[in-house]
């Protein structure tokens, strides 16, 4: 790598954020269905998978597993075989594909637009989070400051996304980096579910980059009450935020944030 | 929306950035094939197709397309139909399946890995960017700021990400934003294509955000020779544009920033 400084270059040595594929193998009865790859930064990969497969609907909590594991293929470079998990699924079948299928938003319907979209969330049987869980504005103010400080010196400065789940008093839960934002998000919720956490009424998840209809919903699966980012959120994660009961604070960077939706879980001064 | 700020909150009017699903449909020889549905912010959506396809080796230029079309079917509904793209190709049957799954990363062989990600690419017959562009140093410096003077100031402040296309003098030839980073991207390269304006070779292609595997991959089969971000870039990212003759430019942020890969296209003071 090299330098350059108003023109000068010197060589120097710098770390980059690792990005790996991650393929996720789904068995059950004896049969395997690959799901896609993934890029993402290795580490917490079966907290990766579970978190992935959780906010899919494929798996409901802890319960729905009997193990998760890397590849042991004998005939896998050795490389090769911790960019692939095994999760094996309590249940007796492979699950139908169309559930899979929802993983790339491709619909039976001809029709696809956000309305489309939240209307799935509801025939997947998800309710409203009614949460009456309540924080005080200084709290939520102070959440960038303690999601960097769990986050190392190198990940502040090279890059990588942050997930932190926070309890209501505004301590650290847990910290989850990826060079994704999602996989950050899908580790926080894999771990939570590994942890027999789920759901995640109380808690707060806070993520360092800006908010898509895809970490909202990712945060409704998990029933987590309260989502902020420190940037901006799309039109379609506040539509669906509102739609589902979560309160949606973004552009967090200290005392002035902005409340998208369910501003009355932000108890004021 | 709710300001607060410093625990006293006012509501305010705010745009946030528009987010919705595109679903893009291959028709050739009388079949239609559903390709994933992406999110993304609506606009220039054939030139996002057209870019998305071509990254994809699914089409290799002009020529491959018959047209591009919004969704005309009389039972989906009006909103709706913005929400599908029907891409008629000029080859007289769809192409096979395997290149079109290639978008999700699934692979036939079990191996995934860094290592063979860049294989498939050389499998996918792509040479090294042998172009001899060179750009000053002070260029590259100038380039963050042109790339914000061309956003609107809804956009800079708001999280949309830019992608811009910039001559090797360092003035802008077109510039692209979207929720998601590559799909500004893809907006650029499918502007190209639908300019009859690929490859392109003396072109610098400057990024937003980070710069992730995809981004460069994109860049690759498009043929641009400099890569440059504001932030970081992932490892297999590095290791793309070293292997491709690209030159990867992160860190961008004015008269400091790093170089990646290909620094022999950085003209030093």
């Amino acid at each position: 790598m090299v330098d350059v400084d108003e023109g000068k270059a010197r060589p120097r040595f710098d770390r980059v954020a690792t990005e790996e594929p991650l393929e996720i193998r789904l068995r059950a009865g004896g049969a395997t269905l690959q799901l896609s790859v993934t890029m993402r930064t290795p580490g917490n990969d079966f907290e990766l998978a579970a978190g992935f497969l959780h906010g899919e609907g494929i798996i409901g909590g802890y319960d729905d597993l009997r193990g998760i594991s890397f590849c042991v293929d004998r005939d896998v470079d050795a490389e090769q075989r911790y960019n692939i998990v095994n999760v094996d699924l309590a249940a007796s079948a492979l699950p139908e594909t169309n559930a899979v299928e929802r993983r790339f938003g491709t619909t039976s319907a001809c029709g696809v637009c956000g309305k489309a979209s939240l209307e799935a969330l509801s025939l997947r049987g998800l309710a409203p989070v009614a949460s009456d869980t309540r924080v005080d504005a200084a709290i939520v103010a102070g959440l960038p400051a303690r999601l960097l400080a769990a986050q190392g010196v190198f990940e502040k400065t090279g890059g990588l996304h942050a997930a932190g789940l926070f309890d209501a008093c505004g301590d650290l839960v847990i910290v989850r980096e990826d060079v994704g934002r999602h996989n950050a998000v899908d580790k926080v919720v894999g771990w939570a579910l590994l942890q027999r956490a789920l759901p995640l009424d109380g808690r707060i998840l806070m993520v360092s980059g800006r908010t898509s209809y895809e970490i909202v919903q990712k945060a409704l699966v998990a029933r987590v009450p309260i989502v902020c980012a420190v940037s901006a959120p799309s039109s379609l994660a506040v539509d669906l935020a509102r739609r589902f009961g979560i309160t949606l604070v973004g552009f967090l960077r200290g005392a002035h944030f902005n409340v998208y939706a369910g501003e009355q879980r932000i108890a004021l001064a």
